[in-house]
This record gives C-alpha cells, sequence and structure tokens, in this order.
C-alpha cells in the first residue's frame, strides 16, 4: 500500500476506535425475536458464527435448530424439519445478519425473547436472546423445551418488566465493574451477575408480578443456568458496541469474530458485511468429570465478540481465578493480554485491567497489524458436546485461524489498492 | 523462655490454628440485642474496642453512645445522657465483653437488631449489629436515628425472615467467594455484597413481607448504606471464626485486634480476655471531598477483627482496586501480605489471593513473631469525623502500635515464665 493509503487507513482506525469507544450499549427492552427484530419472519431461525450450509453445518448446531423448528412448531419431527430447512421451507441464516448474538449454536427463533440493546449516539440496535447451556448447547429436546418455556413464560416477563421499570440497563458499565472484579467477562460472570441482581432488584420488587413468580427468577439467577444471565448481556453489550465500527471505508478493525463450529469468520470494518473464514479451532482446556477432549466441537458460537471488544480471552489476565479454571497458566494469562496490546488500535479508558496496573484493554484488532505480526487473538470458549444432548462439557481456549486474517486481507488489498 | 517451653508454644500455637481454620460462620438469626446477647440490659450502650472510661472516650464515640441512649429513652438530652452514664446508671461495656463486634464508633444498645453467628463445631456465638455509616460513624442525631429506624422497622425483619427461610448463611463461604472477586474484606465488598444478593433474593423472596416493604430492602442494598451489609457479615463471621482459638493455654496467637479511637488493643489466645494497648493510629489515605487528613478521628472500630483473621490490610494485595481507592502502591500492598507471612503460624486452605498465585491468606497472628521481627499488621481503615456529625469522610491504613505487643509480651512472660 502507498504511504498515502497507510495515511487514510489509520485514519479510518482512529475514527473506527474512537465509535467503538464512544458507543453506548444500554439494555433497553425485551420482546420476542419475531417482534422486536426487523425482518424475523416466523420460518426463520438463526444461528451462530459465519454463513454455512444446512448441509456442511455441524451436527450439534443442527440439532439445536431442528429443536427449536419443532418447539416452533414449523415440524413435528427431527426428520420433517431436517427436511423442510434442506429444501429452504425454514429458513436459516447466520444471527449477525440480523443484529442478533448468541452463543454456542446460537439458534434464534421468532417465539424467543431476545434483549434489545441500544446505542443513541450511533444509533444502533442489537439483540441477543436470553439462552443458557440447556437451550444452546443442543441438549436433549425435553429439556432444551423445558428450559425455553420456563425463559418464555416466567422470566423473559419479568425481565421486561424490570428493564422497563428501570428505564434501562447500563451494560457497559455493568461489564467494567465485573472486569474490576476478576471477570474477564466471557466465560466468567460471577461477579458481574451480583452487581446486576443488586442494580436491578428495587425494580424488580416494583414490578406487577407476584412474589412467587419473582422467587423462581430469583431461584433461576442462583442456579447454574442463571451463570448465563451476563454473559448474554455482554454479547449484546458488546455487538451493539462493534457495530458502532462497522462500515468504514478504509478501516482494518475487525469488527465480528464469530464461529459455527466448521468455520470461524471475522468480518473488517471497511469490507462491510463479508466474512472471511478458516477453520474452527480446537478448545483446549478443561473437560468436565464424565467427558471428554474428544467430546467438544471445535470453537462455536458468537460469543467472540467479547474477544472483538478487547475482553474476555484478550483480558485473561483482569481474571486469575478463570485462568486456573481453565488451566491456563497465568503468566501466559499476561503475556497474551500484552501481545493483544500489538495488534490493537488503542488502550480503553473504560475497561481497565487491574492486574496490569489499571491498564485499558487493547480494543479495536488490526487486521494489518494482526497479518505483519502473525499474533492472533484467543477466544475463551465453552464446549459443547459435539454430538449434542449435553449441557456444557467444558471450558477453554481457542485459537483463531489465521486463515481468515489472511482472506480478508486479500480481500482488502482488492478492494482499496 | 526454655527450649520446653517454645515447643509447648508451638504445639498450643498449632492448635489454636487449626482450630481458626476449622471454625465455621454460619449466620443463623437476627434479634434485638437485648434478646439475642446474653446478659445484655436495657441500660446497657457497648462500644468498639478495649475498655476506656466515660472520661477518656473521644469525643466521636460518646457522641454515638449519647445518640443511642436517647433513641432507647434513657435519656432525653444529651446532657442528661452524659451525666447518668458518668453516674454509671446507664452502663457502657466493650462490645467485645458481650461476643459483639461493631464498626467505628460501634455502639451497640438493647433494642438494636444483631445478626446472630454461630460457630457449631466450637459452640461459639458471635453478634454484630446491622450498622451503616450513618449510625456507626456518630452522625448527627436525627440522620442516625431515621436510620436506626428504617433498619429496626423494615431492613431486620425481612433479614430475619430471610435467614431463616434460607436455614443460615454460610458467611465463611461467602467472605472467600468475594476475596476472589477483588474484596479484600475490610473496606471492600462490592462483589461480596452481590454474591450474597444472589444467595439470598429467593429466600427473601418468600418470606411473607410484601413487595412493597422488600423492594425498600432493595433500595437499601443498592444505597451506599448498603455497602455496609457485608461488612457486618465480615465482623461476625471473622469474631465467631476468631473466638475458636480464645484460651488456650501458652498461645501467643492474636485473637483480638480493636480500637476505640483512643487505644488500639489486642488480645492473646493464653492470656484470656486481658487486653494489651497503645495509642490508636493516626490513618493515611484518601480523604473524601469536602474533608481534610486532619478532621478524621484516629483509627476507631471492632473491625480489624478482619486483619486479626488475616483478611483486610493482610490481603489488600487481593484488592488492586482498593489499594488504588485508598492511594496505596499495589507492590506496597504485595509487600506487605508477603511480610504478614512472616508473623503468622499457617496459610489458610479456604482464603487464597489470585494475584499471589492463589497463596492462602497468612493465619494466626504470632505474638512472638511480631515481637522478633517488629513487623506488625496494617489495619484499611474507614475515617470517621473526629468531631461527629457525618457520615464516614475517608478510607486509609492505620498502623497497629507496638506498645501493644510488647505489653502482651511482658504479661505473658510473667504468666508463664
Amino acid at each position: 500500500m502507498s504511504q498515502l493509503a497507510a495515511t487514510d487507513i489509520n485514519e479510518a482506525n482512529q475514527k473506527a476506535v474512537e465509535a467503538i469507544l464512544s458507543a453506548q450499549a444500554v439494555l433497553v427492552d425485551l420482546r420476542p425475536a419475531g417482534k422486536a427484530i426487523p425482518g424475523f419472519k416466523p420460518d426463520l431461525i438463526t444461528y451462530a458464527g459465519p454463513p454455512i450450509s444446512w448441509e456442511r453445518m455441524c451436527f450439534v448446531q443442527k440439532r439445536a435448530i431442528i429443536n427449536l423448528a419443532i418447539h416452533e412448531g414449523l415440524a413435528d419431527t427431527p426428520e420433517k424439519a431436517d427436511k423442510l430447512i434442506s429444501r429452504g421451507e425454514i429458513t436459516i441464516a447466520p444471527n449477525h445478519q440480523y443484529n442478533n448474538v448468541s452463543g454456542m449454536c446460537g439458534a434464534t427463533s421468532a417465539s424467543l425473547p431476545v434483549l434489545v440493546f441500544e446505542d443513541r449516539l450511533h444509533e444502533r440496535v442489537a439483540y441477543t436472546w436470553l439462552q443458557t447451556d440447556l437451550t444452546s448447547f443442543g441438549d436433549k429436546y425435553e429439556r432444551g423445551v423445558k428450559e425455553i418455556e420456563f425463559i418464555q413464560e416466567i422470566l423473559a416477563p419479568v425481565m421486561q418488566a424490570t428493564i422497563r421499570e428501570a428505564g434501562g440497563i447500563n451494560v457497559k458499565e455493568l461489564l467494567a465493574r465485573g472486569l474490576q472484579m476478576g471477570d474477564e467477562l466471557h466465560g466468567s460472570f460471577d461477579a458481574s451477575r451480583g452487581i446486576f441482581l443488586n442494580w436491578i432488584m428495587p425494580y424488580m420488587l416494583r414490578t406487577d408480578f407476584p412474589k412467587d413468580i419473582l422467587a423462581q427468577v430469583g431461584d433461576y439467577f442462583l442456579s447454574n443456568q442463571g451463570r448465563w444471565s451476563v454473559g448474554n448481556l455482554m454479547m449484546g453489550g458488546c455487538k451493539v458496541m462493534m457495530d458502532a465500527a462497522r462500515d468504514i471505508r478504509l478501516s482494518t478493525v475487525i469488527t465480528t469474530m464469530a464461529s459455527n463450529g466448521v468455520e470461524f469468520g471475522i468480518r473488517v470494518s471497511g469490507l462491510g458485511d463479508k466474512w472471511f473464514t478458516g477453520p474452527a479451532g480446537a478448545i483446549v482446556g478443561r473437560v468436565f468429570p464424565g467427558y471428554q477432549a474428544s467430546d467438544s466441537a471445535p470453537c462455536i458460537g458468537d460469543s467472540p465478540i467479547s474477544e472483538t471488544r478487547g475482553l474476555g480471552g484478550t483480558v485473561l489476565s483482569a481474571s486469575p481465578s478463570h485462568a486456573k479454571f481453565m488451566g491456563v497458566n497465568f503468566s501466559d494469562a499476561v503475556a497474551h493480554t500484552k501481545s493483544m496490546y500489538e495488534v490493537s488500535i488503542a488502550e480503553d479508558p473504560t475497561y481497565r485491567i487491574p492486574y496490569l496496573d489499571f491498564r485499558g484493554t487493547p480494543v479495536g484488532l488490526d487486521l494489518n497489524k494482526i497479518i505483519k505480526t502473525g499474533i492472533t487473538p484467543k477466544i475463551n470458549a465453552a464446549m459443547a458436546h459435539k454430538e449434542g444432548g449435553h449441557p456444557m462439557i467444558g471450558a477453554g481456549v481457542a485459537a483463531v485461524p489465521f486463515e481468515a486474517f489472511k482472506a480478508a486481507l486479500e480481500a482488502f488489498v482488492q478492494e482499496y489498492v
């Protein structure tokens, strides 16, 4: 690239990073996907990661989609659902195409309640549904549906009323508080869940719901499934903040990272909605008792939006506990954070890492710097059982394929040079 | 001391530390001090720190006691209260004499609701009242009474029912969780407050209280005053755990540290209930806007039970955020924790410091080691305005006077050698 182009790219990247840093992330509502998300039709099921054909999709993600097709009444058996999807009578599409993000298999359908996040400064809206590991890991149909019914009938109405009563929840600040307390904000959210409950309790108690309903919401937040609550807030919050940097001409800032379990995809600000992919990486870490590493599907989900925003694996140095949980040496976590500064545009004044003397988190992953240095992000991923039928089976770290960045650079050169 | 005595002392100290480590701390109830605490009479007001005469007591602690005397109906003016206390018609005594602990001025009277902590293994019970900085810093009478009335009429009944509904709250574990999340457990409790709310919410919602009452409790936990909630749990929990090590013949383990703002006192396991004192130290740290360092009373309160248990200032290395808040260099915090291992008997397998590679906290402060090395604990203290009439005015670090340890050693020699 010419000298002039490099200056222009730098300017574009500064603009992108300023947009990310100034972006707001306010949880403003909760409604069924079919009502909240423009164009989200009753026969649509969306999924995590870059676009992939039904044939090439991995088993567990297919299973999650089929489960939802049955739950939505689009088919009455798995076989029929499979056939209808193959024929295109049930439409499937990536979540990101609808400004939606969701963890793991990420399957989202019209009746599922999605959290609505706004960045009023940049006029962006993003969504994520109230998934838990019972719904998003392609678990058994009965378990998944039982969980979905609880979410639809109890949790979502209460949360909707609570969010409205509160007049919105500042997710950007919530995540900043959690990061100060050892949540790395991809796999660990215990501190931010507590802060969230502290924030919402007075509003929840002023909704019209009877106490026995609210008590069930209390049970949920205390349960293993409740651990996913702030994970969902993280995804929607990071998505709406990263969207502020979309479509900036000449910017090499990475705006999306996501995986469908077959391909890991990235998108780049200056290259619009095009995806660039490489093979989804294996997850190396801690496998829960009763499972083995070979049971795990590769890295899957839209949750790498955390690392796209410079959180999660990028700031594992903020969470010695989560590093220990995954079996990562803390010194390696610190070294990785430091390496991420080399491939990022700026440091974030809102998100700071206590263990690194409150240095701001690396923000604005730069495609050029990644290509030049060969340094790539690492994703703190949860493990889905590759055959489905189970909740989360472990947690660890997955590499991001360098191929995706190379493909993006080629496209960038083609577009601009 | 003879060689034989040294071996005996070591054995006694091992016994003391094993008692501390095995001690439980379960919050089991909440009742008015006059009903919960044996011998706590209606004309008794107890206070923080070692025994001190009314004449020598510092102004702000006197003020807090006088406020309570009026609130209890023992006197109708400050002047009359002063006179009745001087004459002994209102009795004053240290909290510790009643197995009670309370922060700052620590004034406790019969109608105030105290949390009840049990260690069933060692058959110990401890108490602490639901104070906030509006009651415990000798604030204006009207503000203090308004706060006390809210606590007595709204907060305490709800908390009592919640604790009973839950069948007890494991405070030992709660504190361990908080420590993992950056609470150093004397001045910072934001993470453990969230965990606590997460734990109690389902039970609170199953009490008989109407939602509008529970909503006020939600407001309290979200307010600045709610920040004191887990501070109180810490005090009662640490007190009941440290009491497991009381009265072990020949043990030089320190079982109590507390200050009345004039004298800082310690007690030693092998020396029973005797106090050994030195001048209360100044608090060096962050003064809130509108105040200056010279406004602060010296270190005051029973809350150094935190450092007695090896938490608080001893593990400031677990809380970069709180170190920063108080203006302490993090490297100094780490150095202090490391120095505390030199004067402690053991390392705690329950309480671990993430930043020190999960090393267990130093536990069992040893009088002998303190005397030999000259290394003394540091207290993370809140600042009370020396003239009263204000809430908390700052936070910082206070030294523990070496005189107290010297006096204790002399008594130990006299007792045993």
